[in-house]
């Protein structure tokens, strides 16, 4: 597994570094960025937020736009955004060209269905392949936070609430909070999972609310002129299967905020605050 | 000269609007972008900082990736972002689709040669319609500031030098320093100003800072690592032609960033409060 860089910036006396590799799990190359806050020459062990995008992303927009290097560089706190899917001629895109399954829209998931199998299986590269890859290489430890946007926000509940453990952190910018039941998430799961909406409900963070067998707070923001609010997004589904489970939830609905990253770029401080008091030490 | 509202979202308590009209100055339609910081609210009077943006941009890169709402939003500044050429079916373009020429390269100088002299006319447009447009509809006064970055970095200083008692603070970011010396200026400006060399001279900082009736203080800051820094940008000549005319000029390298927002989000803050200082009451 090696690293091929492919830019490097400095940014905010750090770095934001972008690396090739081979994913054994996807079958295909695959690009992420790392930000790399000052304190990288004079430790080995600083925790990393991962950052899953929404759908049409790729390893670039947070990085561009978020502003978030800023505070990764106070804070000591390493970043690392994968690509939303994996990606080339050889993985199989949807025909018709949509930007809400495919190519940037890997939902984070591991597929069962053909010919999506093979490739889509973001999950695993996400929990286990990209984690190995970073630790390897990079001065971290194994302290580990996750947060994205939409349907990154998605990915990042799933993978906290799915893998006791392997997070310290979560948070989410408005999040598809409850895929089963909206229509980006219907097509997916129908899609990458099968017709079989029982197997959808280990997908859905709302669903693994009930079972989570440890309690990791979660932050999450949601605009309140967020178009895809009402038939997308649901928050509101996640704060009731949060307070059925007994499992502590900061949901908070920002006025007049929309979806886009100026709305993420606003509060990025206050997610990468709430990270760093858990992956401190 | 109506404003056609083209988006509107919510930024670090503010706003980020862009804004359709038509520009007789240039004889096309325009789209620029405004930040309005949360102050807007409540007086009627703030300060403009006007940002220049570089070769391929749009009114979108600066307010997308600079991290400049968030002091902004402190500062209690507008920033007002144009785009950075004349556009439109209409509108003469390089026929071989190069970038550094035509359209998204305007320059930010009045053309005098054809076909481009009818709409190339983007320092008219950025000092005399633009500003008008701006203290017409928003609840500003007539405190200016200016910056910019690459091809709009020399936008600013020329701006800034041409127009004595017009902007109370100036900078830039890796600007093209000495346009008439390096290949990009020498390609822009044989084009649209044509080959008299003399004529080039009233849109080159360094041959502007000679003249200066005012001696507005200049903040340049240039990325070490920057590519283009000994072929296109050539700071140091800017540094000469300040100690000779005696212009107060503070240029900062930076070592290691590049020519990248990266670079300008790093050092944002510094600038919007160098513009503060002077903008202020």
């Amino acid at each position: 597994m090696s690293l091929e860089l492919v830019s490097s910036a400095r940014s905010f006396g750090g770095w934001h570094k972008r690396y090739r590799h081979r994913s054994a799990t996807l079958g295909c190359d695959m690009v992420f960025a790392v930000y790399l806050p000052p304190q990288v020459d004079a430790t080995q062990s600083l925790p990393v937020l991962y950052w899953l995008s929404g759908l049409t992303c790729t390893d670039e927009n947070f990085m561009q736009k978020a502003g978030a290097h800023r505070y990764a560089a106070q804070l000591g706190l390493v970043i690392v955004a994968p690509d939303t899917s994996p990606r080339g001629a050889d993985v199989p895109d949807d025909l018709d060209g949509v930007w809400d399954f495919g190519h940037g829209a890997g939902f984070y998931l591991d597929a069962v269905q053909q010919p999506w199998a093979r490739h889509y299986r973001m999950h695993d590269y996400v929990v286990n392949e990209l984690p190995a890859l970073i630790e390897m290489n990079f001065p971290v430890s194994a302290r580990r936070g996750i947060s994205g946007h939409s349907m990154g926000g998605h990915g990042a509940l799933v993978c906290a609430l799915r893998n006791s453990g392997r997070y310290r952190s979560v948070s989410a910018f408005a999040p598809i909070a409850n895929p089963m039941n909206c229509p980006w998430g219907e097509k997916a799961f129908g899609r990458y999972l099968g017709a079989d909406r029982a197997s959808w409900r280990e997908w859905d963070a709302c669903e693994l609310l009930a079972g989570a067998t440890e309690r990791v707070p979660i932050l999450v923001d949601q605009g309140g002129a967020d178009d895809f609010l009402e038939e997308q997004l649901k928050p509101m589904n996640l704060q009731a299967a949060a307070e059925r489970a007994g499992h502590p939830l900061k949901l908070r609905l920002q006025p007049g905020y929309d979806h886009s990253y100026y709305f993420i770029a606003s509060f990025i401080e206050d997610h990468l605050r709430h990270h760093i008091q858990a992956l401190k030490d």
